[in-house]
């Protein structure tokens, strides 16, 4: 398959781009090889698509179900006792919503965090999309389920991966005040062993780290460490209350961190420190988190609050450059995860985003970078490219009509959940 | 002019809606009367339309032209420098890009702070929006310029209205760091003969605030209230740097006050204390401030910011609830200009926006309010209604390409205009 992008703004330069397979090719101008697919590009720009490093996919049919109440109370009245209840059909119908709105907002990949991962590997493989795919372990300190979550660990990372090329697998512990010490180091030795991708929730809120020092007498980063979860391949979320002793920690193992502002404010946990730690050795990546929290999965949204959060934790306006942002959203997330992606160049992957050049939003355009992390919706991108195939062109996704309709049943079902567990807990 | 809008929901219940002129004339179920335009109401939803109470609308064309600087800098370099040299005409072009962005994002009011205001009313007459249309008074300490300015007041404001159902005329001082005591004193009792609203950026960095205790040994609440400025048809923009006292004033005045958080964590400004003054006697409202400090007009995305910042002044993630930014963000913000408006109920003029519930950010809908907050982006927005006239259907506007394209003209003028300052600048 082949695609020929005419006259489209690359960096400024009006050029040609020609996909060949799954990567950019050639960019130059006046490409004149026949190709599958023609587009004609002018009028608009080329950017990277978005790498979302931290969300829980199927957690778009909770959105809105708890709003403005604080972590702890918003999962336990909220949150797990419904998430309990859902089916994996009901976790591929889930996915799929959550798939169409990050392709509707220039989204390619993304790094999930929950369970019956088969429902969500379907949904990845089917819509064309990126995903790192965690098993997530989380035994509440009960030994039958730490030995229960080893086995599911077994047996998933046995099962083979039906679409390797745009499926990564990994492994998820959920945070230090779900996991045992026994657990949190056997996945450290499993993921050694096999070579994965490690995603961990760390120091997202002041109560984690205190509970952390009263039981463990060190910080979870410090935990981490001695639990030997710490390196290249691991992608800490969230990471808000980092002490000096944390952050030259995570800078010694350069890990990856996943900040996800929205979510961080919603559910007031805290500011990410993003200049001190953008000038660290950690690569710094962004995510929207789940819907529930957030409450959408657009890296546009995220880009801005990003950048604003950032100022507002430094008090100082020139933190948080747009330039900046946009390569945490893009690059840097590709690369968290090994992608030779979020940058458009001959023999990176062909994922990309194309935006409208006339849309009122990047009116007028000075500065396209700060067009789209300042004052850009989803309304802008006009068509989205993933692994060289056309997952959106002119806004236009298969099976949307479908996959809504879909969504819609399912929060029916929710809302009879939701009624039962109030009428358990008034029991 | 009639419109029957059939089968729409509003507040949970399918409704028929028939407006007749400028006012929701019926609303029940079943209605049959004949309508000049029917428009099918299923599979959407009915809303109050946004006021946005505080912006400077021509300055979409600036958007991008400078980020990521604290405010007083990126007047100096970026803003003043360039808007010295617009012209009427650019004025007209830049003000008709603004209320196109705010049609698209479902505003249908705006207060402005600008100048060529019959620019600004020529720009809103032809557009179908409302506004509150103000000359802003500015005079940096010098006695000719205030002279000056007190003539262009009173032949502003002896014009006609050419569109008085749709415009009301304002006055503004731009703030205390660049008003004289006299032109204060002098808008306070103009504004108080002739009935007009007033429109101030009050107590926005913790600069203006200190450097007026230097001056003046009071802070510039206090100085407004010893100048007659305060009231409830006055609208204090920012107002973040307040003092108990401050607050005190302004509960006795029931002034409004226009909250603005995306320019004031863009430009480092400080957080707005939401919580304590929502249960204030002053009235809440919301606004976007100018494109260059936002860096767009949509209150989509205001309403959100408006929360999390809520949130995280407070460290309390049950500030700044869906229900009450809503509410500011529509109800208050009409009220604070006299409009019966930002509600949709019999009697109530005909400002309204439709949204798409099967669009991605709506789904699912167990709470409309909260993902119009917290997920929604302007795609979901297929209609606008003002003052009984559409302004928006199936996401069209009259005019866009050609509005787009006068701006962009504009753009290349700016960016020569930019490149001349910068020239002057060196020598």
């Amino acid at each position: 398959m082949t695609i020929l992008i005419k006259n489209i703004l690359l960096n400024n330069q009006t050029t040609d781009i020609f996909i060949d397979g799954n990567t950019f090719s050639k960019i130059e101008p006046n490409i004149n090889i026949p190709a599958d697919t023609v587009i004609d590009g002018s009028r608009k720009a080329i950017l990277p698509a978005f790498y979302n490093t931290h969300t829980h996919a199927a957690m778009s049919v909770l959105k809105g179900l708890g709003d403005d109440k604080p972590l702890f109370d918003w999962l336990n009245q909220d949150i797990w006792p419904i998430e309990s209840l859902l089916s994996p059909d009901d976790i591929y119908d889930a996915t799929r919503l959550a798939i169409l709105e990050m392709i509707k907002t220039g989204t390619v990949f993304f790094s999930d965090m929950y369970w019956f991962m088969e429902k969500s590997i379907q949904a990845v493989c089917e819509m064309g999309i990126r995903a790192a795919v965690s098993l997530v372990q989380f035994d509440l300190f009960d030994e039958e389920a730490a030995r229960k979550k080893k086995e599911m660990a077994l047996d998933f990372y046995n099962q083979p991966n039906p679409c390797p090329e745009r499926i990564v697998k990994s492994i998820s512990c959920h945070a230090v005040y779900t996991v045992s010490e026994d657990l949190f180091k056997w996945t450290a030795e499993f993921a050694r062993k096999n070579d994965l991708f490690i995603h961990i929730h760390a120091s997202e809120t002041a109560k984690e780290v205190e509970d952390c020092f009263a039981k463990y007498g060190k910080s979870p980063i410090e935990k981490l460490e001695e639990w030997n979860l710490l390196g290249p391949k691991t992608i800490l979320a969230h990471a808000i209350h980092l002490s000096e002793k944390d952050i030259e920690i995570l800078n010694r193992h350069e890990v990856s961190l996943a900040t996800n502002p929205a979510s961080n404010m919603k559910l007031c946990s805290g500011l990410f420190k993003f200049e001190k730690l953008l000038k660290s050795h950690c690569n710094l990546t962004l995510g929207t988190d789940g819907s529930a929290s957030n409450n959408n999965l657009s890296m546009l949204e995220e880009m801005k609050l990003c950048s604003l959060a950032a100022k507002i934790e430094s008090m100082d306006a020139s933190a948080g450059k747009a330039q900046d942002i946009f390569r945490i959203a893009t690059r840097n997330g590709a690369q968290a995860f090994g992608l030779n992606a979020g940058i458009i160049e001959e023999k990176a992957l062909a994922d990309c985003i194309l935006v409208d050049l006339d849309n009122v939003f990047l009116t007028p355009d000075y500065n396209l970078i700060s067009n789209i992390v300042y004052a850009s919706d989803s309304s802008c991108i006009t068509d989205v490219l993933c692994n060289g195939q056309i997952l959106m062109r002119n806004r236009i996704i298969k099976d949307e009509k479908e996959i809504i309709k879909k969504a819609q049943k399912l929060s029916g079902k929710i809302r009879e959940l939701k009624k039962k567990a109030q009428e358990e807990q008034k029991k």
